[in-house]
């Protein structure tokens, strides 16, 4: 356990987002998805729900600003409009942590294929169906940055 | 990097901190510091003094009050009394950073013995003789957690 | 995710349980232990308080009734007689999922030692501090066996 | 060995369909099926059947419902419509176990290129020719979950 | 699978006898057995019986003629004198494939100290309780060799 | 050493062959051949010969009877007729071991290729020139299997 | 630490760039920098800034006279002609320690093209935005070797 | 040391040319060479010269006479008619030990291009430039063999 | 397979005699020997008898003149007067190529200690009993090199 | 190829000297000598002779003025006052690039014990008996650190 650091960060995610630079992406994956299969590197969170994974990740890092796009939810199958409860908490979280980012929905296959590209995946135990989301990291400014005397 | 965290901790030390538990010891050793043979896993901190790496820890990491002393340095052989302008500012950071510990002097032999039995060995190109000092980790009590709400 | 497992329990935990047998020891131990410098393997459960993963290692691991204590807590350091709430939960979930088992307190440095002879660590983010339990696995006995016509 | 849990789930095995999430797909192979030369992980289950297996699998893990088909056994080379007993048994515990699901018959080198797309293999001593098939793992509804008090 | 070779004999157990010199041991271990704490190289069994593999092991390997033992079980705790009837089985099968052995019973703590200094642990799902028995490997003298011309 | 089985079959070529499974093949490759670089796992047999590794793989590996060939060596380059001595022997072992089976010769650099698909390259120290040959494991069917009573 | 050799190279960078040859190329990444995914081989740097870096690597490393360009860095992403601060140290040490080359400015997206090619990334800590470079080794000549006698 | 084996060869690059069979190349590369980023496994030979390595390997492997080029040198950039004094020596030592070969000169890409498709890089610490030779190995006849009687 | 070197010295067993120095000791081991459980490092000689083994490690390994004793048999158990004919040809193996020393008998456990701090052990397939023999590696004087112009 | 870095020092001689500290001590051996057996880790320094070694690293590591003796020869058995010329050329060396140091002369199994405690071995080609020497690291001072500007 650390002072100031989000405790739902454990050593292995901790590592994983001081790595990610700008552009990366990282899934937080439901305990349905496909994490071991996708490709890249996994990230266990047995356990653990998406919105505290998403919560602790973005207390620490920025989503981008370069691009239009900077997180993204799985569609529901068969029902494009739907908006699941958890996408609506995730929405809740990004704007309450990263600012006004929309997160997009996207079709199922394409947000695999997007998952596929990824720096890593979290694999969370959350319940709820269509509990995923995708994040792209975005820049720290130096004026951004954590400082002792600040503290 | 990340946002609220410490920027000169990387991701190795990152994980390396957040696996210390209660009573763990880390050692932050200068650029003539024997690293390599004394046992202890080493992360490699080539090109950082070890003020900054003291700072970027303590800013995380508290020590320990269960027991007597947390700190130690180096004992300047051949001169007991002597308190290199380095461990200066060891004790100095130390007092801002963690509280009202002593960072205590123990001559060079038991100082190694002492950092055998450590969890991790921070090699750090801090050119200055005499610029190691070995930490014991403290208890991060659940009032002290971070939390989004209180960011 | 699987259906009749606790959901609690990822690969590595219920791979980890499955392997041990009579007479091995787990440890639960929350955000504060010293998992990582014990010497026994680390399955990390980063996110997770201890009384979860006490519950879902419990609904499928037997506790040893061939010796007179199979679960032990820590002591609190100068109050023997301490009984923190969070081993008032450890207790209460060993009544009802496990049976008629008293968990022993230990002192604090017999806890590690005992902690240092186990086949695991869990490495929980219990906040609670003295929210650590080590568990003896008992026998399954043949007619205790998982079957699917009974199922 | 765990209680709850199919007695044929070694460790490994567990472990493999743990992490297996919604399409991923696994192979229950015979004892003469090339599994090592297929690209998937090999799960070895020396010495059991692949009943036995099927069993233990379908016992904890749903098949995929958002798919027309979701298993698939091995055509016989030769005679198409010839359906060996291995596989009668297959689709008994398919019904039984998973619902009303097909096993799906598909020629030989087709069955070979999906079992190279599959997350696993589980290579068995099944001795009877033709003793294979393809599962496809569907989801666990939160409504499904293990709960310690409906236990 | 192989002609003229046991079926129940997969990749790593052959590998692992066909290693095994003259008096090295192998334990055949139960469901309950603490196969992973042991030590020695584990080789996983699961979903198959003692006996099956004690059948297979003794259909390859010769019994140490050397020593005035070469297999034993484990005493039932606190009944020195009961012979399970798994113990009966494979008193059965040495007598069978190996010759005149008697399979000598040994204190529970003996068994593992025994168990810890063997080359090999085979981890079977056997069911009944004290279903474990330690093999000594014998001697292949040339004219016993497997030869082309004599099949 | 084990009885009943090949003594030429080391443990790495026991656990190759009995990995492999229908249509899989290996190559047993001459004291020349550039197994290292052809891309499949080598099994060093470093100082025996061709020939003994053939009969010791036949003496346990049936030959694939689904296809038309089964059997393969290099043509001599620049005299596709020839049929060095010990290309006489291998037709000989494959007549005596495993069948009505034709070694077919092919030319050196399909050879090559044939041999990059193989499961196995066996590297033998056969001085005689073209001394390779490639093997396609058939299938064991149940009637064949190895019994304990019938030994 | 050693004589005569920049105390900024640790031992991963000097076993890094003493192992590039003619025309191999390394990134010095920012803070922000994607290293871990662009594919090379990662040294990490924590801690350091890309100036201190780009100087310890040009005491001892020559650029590429065979070509027209040997050093790179990211253009400012919507303003093509800007030059950032952290660019001109980059030129100036450039200058200064390697000779009479230009650091070209290239786009975003073809920097990162060219990082996926390169033998390593130094990952550091610069905190400026556009901290990043890209070298090509040159040639060292045989009259331009380090010698005792010369020192 | 070992009698009758060329000293230069350590166990590594013994080992190499040991597995290296017909037609395999091996790389003889100079101090400038950019050997780790070729993609065959390098073994190091810092601090020995090329032609040092050359007559090493030329003692104990012999060249390709199944094809008309079996040795390949580096042309010099911008003169593709100079031959370099070290690559003099390099087709003396060719003639001397391997017989009559020529070292065929190739221009620097396609030298490169060689080098990928090679089995072994050596990289020496010849200082000349363009001391890089690549050798195509031949087969060792019968009668050819090292024999203990002929020694 | 190359020049000069006995081609019954594959690529392990070449790297193994050439990493060993002045005293240090390798084993060859028959088929029966229980070389896995040792300690040292083994190097698999499946299929091939131990004088062939002998002969090729003392082509190229001088034995030790510095002791009294530089090669061990192991005693007849119970008969420590009887020289097995395996052990004659050692002998004379020995007297051949290595000059006048004797190979002691010692008896089997002593034997099998001294194996426990050999470097390395050669497992063959020598069907004898007690064809097993140990030798401690000598100098190679300057004088005694392989040389190019004398070859 | 590195400039201001002796050429000697390949890509893992120099990794490893620069991760020695003050005191740890460095192993030249010759190529007689047990290298592999003695447990510190190797670094493999074939075809190149002991003052070649020597000398480069010295011209980069201080000896240890902390302690009366800095570096240590083996002495001749048989014959403790023999100065061998390969022993005249080490203390020369010493002397030329480290300063006024003895080359101690231990006898021949004290030599080795010493050995079994260094941080590495570099095993030379060394050709002259004796040909071994152990260095004990010092402190580089700041005052005497590599700078730029110096340079």
């Amino acid at each position: 356990m650390l002072k100031g650091i989000h405790p739902l960060l454990g050593p292995e995610l901790l590592h994983a987002i001081r790595t990610m630079g700008h552009g990366d992406e990282i899934v937080i994956a439901d305990a349905n998805f496909p994490s071991s299969t996708m490709g890249p590197k996994v990230v266990r969170a047995d356990g653990v729900g998406a919105p505290g994974i998403l919560e602790a990740i973005l207390a620490h890092m920025p989503l981008d600003t370069f691009v239009d796009e900077s997180a993204w939810r799985m569609e529901v199958v068969g029902d494009a409009t739907a908006v699941p409860d958890i996408c609506v908490t995730f929405q809740g979280l990004v704007k309450k942590l990263a600012g006004d980012f929309t997160v997009v929905p996207i079709e199922r296959f394409a947000f695999y294929e997007r998952a596929r590209r990824a720096a890593y995946i979290v694999a969370t135990t959350e319940f709820q169906l269509y509990g995923n989301i995708i994040l792209k990291k975005g820049v720290v400014r130096p004026e951004e940055l954590f400082r002792v005397d600040s503290d």
